[in-house]
C-alpha cells in the first residue's frame, strides 16, 4: 500500500514555512507498514491542484493533503475538491455546532458568514471530526484512490491523524509489514564505518535496505525490512544486527529509533533517582528548554541559571570575578566553576556547564569564533572538554547542546555502574 | 522562469527527519525572481531518481536536487546523473586535494577509497567547489533544463546556495520581478480580518496574490506581485498596503517579512540601551534561547534563572516560600515575584517571568493543564497576565514564549515612547 503526501500552500513554496506535516504524517503511515511513495508541495491554485490529484489517481493508494481549509478566500482546497470529485457542498449540522461552540464560546463574538462555511462539506464525502479546531477533515475515494483532505494546523492535523486516520487504515486495509532498526554509533565518520562494515552489508538480504544517516560526531545506520511474513523479517533484522554487532560493536551506543538525546538522558537521571542542572552560557538556554521539552522533566531537573554575562556569572553563580579576568571567560577554569557551582546552589547531582563563543564575531584578545568549553559536574568530580564548532552561529549552539547531553549521559553511565 | 526542489532520502519519506533544505532553497530563490513550481521527496531509488528527472524535463527550467551525495552506498545521485545524462565519472583534481586536506588534516587519518571517490563528478558537467564538505555540487543542462544537486548537509547546501548557484543563475539568467510584502497584524482571527478586507481583497489588480498566514494570535497578510515592470508592482503594492492601513490600521503592528519577534523586541531592546533578563518556569530557557539565538544579543540580554524546581525559586530567585505555599506555584503573586526579583538581581531594565502549567497532567489542588502567567517588569511597573494555551505540551511553551515577547515589545513601545 503505498501513499503520496501533498502539502498546499504558497508560504511553504516561497520558504516562509517549512512543512513539518508530512514527516509527522509519513511517520505514522509507515508504523503501520504502508509506505510513503512522495512527498509534494504544489501552490494554492486550482489548476494545480487539479492537476496533481489527476496524476496522482490510480499511481498510489492513499493521498493524504493539508493545508488550505481556513476559511479564507486563498483557502481553495475544499471547493476544489468538489469539483474533482463532481460534488456540492453541504452543511454537516454536527461540524455547525462546534464551529458556534469555539467561536462564541472561547472567543466570545457572534460566528459570521466565513466561519458557518467552515461547516460546509462535500456530499459524498466521510467527515473526519476535527475536535481541535473549526476546519473538519475529509475523506473520498475516487476508483482505487483514497484521498483524505486535513487542516494544515499541526496539532489539529495530528490530531486528525492520530485518533480518525490511522484506527480506519488499520481497520479496513490489508496491509505489509515494515521493520524498521536503528543502530546509533558515536565517534567515526560516515566514510570509515562503511569501510568496515562493506562485507557484511553486500551479504545483506534484498528484502533489507540499510541506510547511513550521519550527523555531527555521530552516524545512525537503519536497517529496513519490507515483507509477508513479519517472523521472517523479524529473524533476518535481529541476525543481521548481531553479525554487525561483532564488527563494530565499540562504537554502537545504542538501538532506538525514536529516541532523542534529552529523552535518553532523562530516562536515565529518573531511573536512577538523580537530578541535573545546567549553567549555559554561549547555549542560552537551548540545553535547559530541550530537557524540558520532555514531559516528567520536573522529576530529575531543577533547573538552569543562563549567564549571558560576566556580571551574571559573578552574582548569580558566585563565581570569582578575578578567576573570569584571569582565565577569559571562555575558558576551561570558567566552565568548571560554573558547573560546580550550579551543583551546589542548585543542589543538584549532575550539573553541566557551556561557554564559548558562537560567533559571528570575536574580540581581540578573547577567544575565536566556535571555540566552546563543556564542563559535566558529577557526584565525584568535574570533568571538562575544549571543543571548535566553526560556524554558523545556530550550528555551534547546536553542537554544543547535543554534545554536552552526551557527555553527561556518558559520565551518568560511567558513575552509576 | 520556474524550478522544482527536489529532496532525495528515504530517511524523509519515512518521517525520520524533517526536510529544511528545499525552504532555505526556495527562499532564495524567491529572492532573486525565480519561482518555486514544486518541492518534491522521493526515495534513494535509481528507477525513482530517473522518472523524476524525465517527468521534470522541459516542465520546468530548473531542478535543483539536494542529498544522497555521501561516500556510502545509499548514496546514488552521482552515478544516476551520469545514467540520465550519458555521462562518466571522472576525478577532480582540485575536489581531491580539498578531500584529502579534510580527512589528513582535520581527522588527522589516510583518506580511504569512499573518500576519494568523493572527487568523482560527471564529465560534462561543472563543479560547484564545496569549501563546508567533501561532497562537491554539480550543474548540468540537457534541452532547456538545468540540474544541479547538492550535498544534503545543511551549512554545505547553505554555502553553495549562497556563494554558487545564487550568483551564477543572477548573472546568466534574465528573471521576473517578485515582490512580497507581509502586513503582520494581533489580536483578530482569520475570519475577522477577512470580513473586514472583504471588499478591499475583492478589489487587489490580477497581479497581485494575497495569502493569509494565521498563527495563534496573530495573522500575516502577505500580498504577492508579479510582472515584469518593478516600479509598476512596487507602486501598487504601496497604494494597496496604504488602502489596507486605511481599513485595519488599529490592528497592523508591523510590515516586516523576516523578522520573528525575538529580532525585533532584540532591536527595540539595542536601540534604547535597554537591558532584559528572563525567569523561566514551565518555558524552561525556552525564551532565553530564543533571544539568544540572534547574533549581537549579548549587548542587551544579561540571562535567565529557569527555575524548575520551587527550591531553585526560593534560593535562586530569593522568592518567599510562604508566597508559593499560599499562591501555588503557578499564580500571578509568584509570576509577579520572579519577573521584579530577576530584574533587580541582574539589575536589567526589563524582565520577562512564566510560570505554568503546560501539562501533560496536572497534580490535584494546584492549576489546570494549560494555565499560564506571564509577568513583564519594566523600569515603571510589574504587569501580569493570565492564559490558558490547552495542549499539547509543545504548543503551551511555544505560545507561552512567543505571547510574553510580544507583551514584552508591547510594554517596551509604551515606557519608551
Amino acid at each position: 500500500m503505498k501513499a503520496t503526501i501533498v502539502t498546499i500552500g504558497d508560504e511553504i513554496l516561497i520558504g516562509q514555512i517549512v512543512d513539518t506535516n508530512s514527516g509527522y504524517i509519513a511517520k505514522a503511515l509507515d508504523r503501520i507498514g504502508i509506505q510513503t511513495h512522495e512527498m509534494l508541495s504544489i501552490s494554492d491554485d486550482k489548476k494545480h491542484i487539479l492537476e496533481t490529484f489527476k496524476k496522482l489517481q490510480n499511481q498510489v493508494d492513499l493521498v493524504i493533503i493539508t493545508g488550505g481549509l481556513g476559511p479564507t478566500k486563498d483557502d481553495i482546497t475544499k471547493k476544489t475538491f468538489c469539483d474533482y470529485f463532481d460534488d456540492v457542498l453541504v452543511e454537516d449540522q454536527a461540524v455547525l455546532a462546534h464551529v458556534t461552540e469555539i467561536i462564541e464560546g472561547f472567543y466570545k463574538r457572534p460566528i459570521n458568514q466565513l466561519n458557518k462555511e467552515q461547516a460546509l462539506v462535500p456530499s459524498k464525502g466521510e467527515v473526519l471530526f476535527n475536535k481541535m479546531g473549526t476546519a473538519p477533515g475529509m475523506w473520498m475515494k475516487k476508483d482505487n484512490t483514497v484521498f483524505i483532505s486535513l487542516p494544515g494546523v499541526p496539532y489539529e492535523m495530528k490530531y486528525l491523524v492520530d485518533f480518525e486516520i490511522v484506527p480506519k487504515l488499520v481497520k479496513e486495509y490489508k496491509r505489509p509489514y515494515i521493520i524498521h532498526k536503528t543502530i546509533l554509533t558515536y565517534g567515526q565518520g560516515e566514510s570509515m564505518v562503511a569501510e568496515r562494515i562493506e562485507t557484511w552489508e553486500n551479504n545483506l538480504p534484498s528484502f533489507i535496505k540499510l541506510a547511513y544517516l550521519p550527523a555531527p560526531g555521530r552516524v545512525r545506520l537503519r536497517l529496513t525490512a519490507r515483507g509477508e511474513n513479519k517472523d521472517v523479517l523479524e529473524n533476518a533484522v535481529k541476525e543481521n544486527v548481531d553479525s554487525l554487532s561483532k564488527i563494530i560493536g565499540d562504537i554502537i551506543v545504542g538501538f532506538d529509533e525514536e529516541e532523542t538525546i534529552e529523552v535518553v538522558v532523562g530516562k536515565l537521571l529518573a531511573a536512577h533517582g538523580k537530578s541535573l542542572a545546567t549553567a549555559e552560557s554561549c547555549t542560552g538556554g537551548k540545553i535547559a528548554q530541550m530537557i524540558t521539552s520532555v514531559a516528567g522533566a520536573s522529576a530529575y531537573f531543577k533547573g538552569s541559571v543562563v549567564s549571558y554575562s560576566k556580571a551574571t556569572k559573578v552574582s548569580l553563580l558566585d563565581i570569582d570575578s578575578e578567576l573570569i579576568e584571569k582565565n577569559d571567560v571562555v575558558s576551561a577554569a570558567v566552565a568548571v566553576a560554573m558547573a560546580s557551582n550550579v551543583k551546589r546552589l542548585l543542589q543538584t547531582d549532575y550539573a553541566i556547564a557551556t561557554t564559548g563563543n558562537a560567533g559571528p564575531t570575536s574580540e581581540p584578545g578573547s577567544a575565536a569564533v566556535g571555540v566552546v568549553f563543556i564542563a559535566i559536574a558529577t557526584p565525584n568530580e568535574v570533568v571538562v572538554s575544549e571543543f571548535n564548532f566553526g560556524q554558523p552561529r545556530e550550528k555551534v549552539i547546536d553542537r554544543t547542546a547535543n554534545k554536552a547531553l552526551e557527555l553527561l549521559q556518558q559520565e551518568i553511565l560511567k558513575s552509576t555502574h
